[in-house]
């Protein structure tokens, strides 16, 4: 099955699993319009990718840990959608959660996948649980205090920020997850795999603060120019759009840097080729020449 | 160590790790004002108590589980008095989290709790990982999709609700959690204790349905006269506040008969009518003597 199908299925059957007899149906609909249609599920990808490097010993496993790290970043987008951050009306191209279903149903679908993420991840691991634990860990660090994804999204209510700080805790630590439970769902170790996912999280930090700054909305599939509209910290405003562009193309090289020699590696320079070629408009970045330089 | 102590020890140490070297101060400050003073902690206490009837063989286990149900407790109060849903400006006698740190670090304080309880239990049975997986599903089914509290709470946005499926999933389901996961922390089965906390739970949402109607704002900590207002379900709307009483003490009668025979039985009974006695203001309801007979 290919790699994408896969991802699309165990979330289909993680939702179906949430959806059961007795839940309330507005909310069922909200959980649905958080994950479906997705956007690039590039985390999922990336975790597949490295447990597939790793001998992908335990593909339910491993299934299990993409589909809770896509289902926490569903969660991350519904949130941070909401009108006291971003009061975004649209998201992959249709109406934002809160603006499909309302408020209160989008703050109840962003905690419902936050359960259901971890709810998937003990279902998957009920037949490994010598495994359960270290993934948790890694997943509850890339999304929670004090250095996850909620941190990161947390750092725009602070008066002072690093702008080093808010990319590696708003992208880097969920890529990071994404990465070293791909390793530890297959039995391999998951330090050898951080770099690889902190680093490829800074650039896809860095490509959204660029097309936020330069991007078409409707290739965004959400608004452009908000991160200057809510003074929150970018590249594209620290480092003006050429040094932001020269600042991503070199934390490419570093993502490629980091890929530990191994079977897969071939195919995880192609994932991070596609990727680059995607995340950066091609009238600003000709990613596909620049990667497979 | 009293059991109360030992509770709020272990909800200290679950901060302190999620506060450590590189939190965002703010958000810190507002995971904290939602966990410290606490309420009565009858959640994580139902749980020890039922750990402690079934041996207690892994007491750090159990302290892992009693932590993770108070702390997703302390997140869904966070969430429910949003301004989207309650819009409570009090709560425990002083300000709600929305109120001392605004509305973004409220969404977020309850996002961190969530996956903070999941990480303290994960963290707890590092050394017991065989019963990791079954905690993880008693907890997660007592929050999540289909019949948690997270569904409990979003019966409130749909148009048709029974009042007895509307008190399971907002607060029976993580009683529920709570006997169940001390059951499976310490080695006893989950499935024998589920009645026990199921029905607490109902009648402490029905006792809170009373004191919404007849209670002290002073007694409660929180603004009274709401279900009304937002035209919850509620048993004391339904039933009258005679019948509703009524109700309560039939629940009561049937949360002691739902006590497994134990070596623990004694206790978890005393902590059943202390409890009945602080649910209801004794003006309405001499619990003491009821539950006595």
């Amino acid at each position: 099955m290919k790699k994408m199908t896969r991802i699309e299925q165990i979330l289909a059957e993680a939702l179906a699993r949430g959806e059961s007899a007795g839940c309330p149906p507005r909310l069922a609909g909200a959980v649905r319009h958080a994950v479906f249609p997705g956007g690039a599920r590039i985390r999922p990808q990336l975790c597949l990718a490295v447990a597939h490097a790793c001998g992908d010993d335990d593909p339910a496993l491993a299934d299990g840990a993409a589909c809770a790290i896509e289902l926490l970043h569903c969660a991350s987008l519904v949130h941070d959608d909401l009108p006291c951050f971003d009061d975004a009306p649209t998201r992959r191209g249709r109406a934002s959660v809160h603006y499909a279903y309302g408020e209160p149903l989008a703050v109840l679908a962003g905690d419902a996948l936050i359960v259901l993420a971890f709810q998937t991840l003990a279902q998957a691991a009920a037949h490994a649980t010598h495994r359960l634990a270290t993934l948790m860990t890694i997943v509850t660090r890339g999304v929670g205090l004090p250095l996850g994804i909620v941190a990161g999204q947390a750092w725009e209510c602070e008066p002072k920020v690093s702008l080093s700080a808010y990319q590696q805790a708003k992208t880097g630590a969920l890529f990071a997850a994404a990465t070293m439970a791909g390793a530890a769902a297959s039995g391999g170790d998951p330090e050898e795999w951080r770099a690889f996912g902190e680093r490829l999280g800074w650039a896809y930090q860095a490509a959204d603060d660029i097309r936020d700054v330069a991007g078409d909305p409707l290739l965004m599939g959400k608004p452009v120019g908000r991160d200057v509209a809510l003074s929150r910290p970018s590249s594209a405003a620290e480092l003006g759009l050429e040094g932001a562009i020269t600042h991503f193309e070199r934390m490419m090289d570093s993502v490629l840097d980091a890929i530990p020699s191994c079977a897969g590696e071939l195919a995880l320079r192609e994932l991070v080729r596609i990727e680059a070629a995607r995340l950066v408009p091609t009238q600003f970045f000709d990613g596909s020449q620049r990667i497979a330089a």
